[in-house]
């Protein structure tokens, strides 16, 4: 999954740090690409972290656990939460939750776009 | 408490975690059902903490501790609170507050419903 | 001037956390009123402490620390400050900031009473 | 740098700190400046190093992570950032980052005017 994140963070030609976690949250794997802004570290590992957790995509997440959402301080909770997208679920052939990736430094759009690729290596 | 907090989440089939503190905030029982999102141990914990060090449901705490309400900042305070629902003041039959009682991981709605199904065994 | 609060809060008929800190925000005095709310204890402390480090009393420090004015995230720094009412500054004749004083457990409005009728003591 | 603001600082009047820190965002410089509220002390450093850790001025990384912005939650990675101006990051005649500065204490508008100028003797 890092291979594959990588190769699709040169192919669009950002800079981002990926995460792995297990189901447990705890860290599986993590890459910072040369030139990824140092912010984006601790966000790739709360996005793996927010998405594991709760067992939803950090971008849904963010639909609850926002000041004009139904979950307000939702996002404050677990040692502080990312609401918005870059953060997926894994789940195996069955749809078990397996784990969770972030990723961070690009834009939103990308970091979601990267993340994804990355996830299909699982299911192939 | 718990028997009776397990009971009602196991008939609406939804899996959450049950926190029960004093009326000093300190733990006195907590279960994690199977299958519940591991984020909702800190929510449910915090959730009693909200109750019983503002004796006031979490439900009622959302309406001031919001930064669209007149207290914004105090659902920061004390290691950070809960501004919605699901964790209720526990009082005895004199209404002296002796506790609180936080559900997690189900909707707000289930979980404050399982919260009360709960809170009434100390009354019976 | 804890004598002065505590039976302002008497004759108010609330009970409240009074705590004082000096010019260089470390506590100098504190009080817990019987039948107070415990979850007040953090937010005097931190009342006060917001008036000292801004010079400021809370009420206007909310003005600006909040995400609709122009210095959100204020609030958040400094371990976590107060952006409503019940921190008032505490000066000398010559208009020299000696300390702050904070009190919380009573409706916003209270608070600031009884923290107003506290300060008039060292003036006195 | 520092000697730069310092003068620009009593040009205007006002008393501010001061914060330096290099690119990794390892603090370089600090000063603060007789007369300035205390809480200016880690506002200073955190628009230091939300500048360098974003490589962005904290002005500019305001319009995103705010509720009402596309990354909410932003500000609180990174053990809280800051999302007002005043924080500028450095970089030399290549455009390589090599650290930021962060200045609190006066009004934003002059934090970051003052800034500005420290900024420049970097490039002379």
């Amino acid at each position: 999954m890092i291979t594959a994140a990588l190769a699709e963070a040169e192919r669009m030609n950002v800079s981002v740090c990926i995460s792995i976690v297990d189901a447990a949250a705890w860290p599986v794997a993590f890459m910072r690409m040369e030139g990824t802004i140092l912010g984006a570290i601790d966000i790739a590992n709360k996005k793996a972290r927010t998405a594991v957790l709760f067992q939803m995509d950090s971008a849904d997440f963010a639909e609850i656990a926002h000041p004009n959402a139904h979950a307000y301080t939702l996002e404050n909770t677990n040692g502080g939460l990312i609401s918005f997208g870059g953060g997926l679920v894994l789940k195996d052939a069955e749809g078990t939750v397996v784990g969770a990736i972030g990723v961070s430094g690009a834009s939103t759009a990308d970091d979601i776009a990267i993340a994804t690729v990355a996830s299909r290596v699982l299911i192939a």
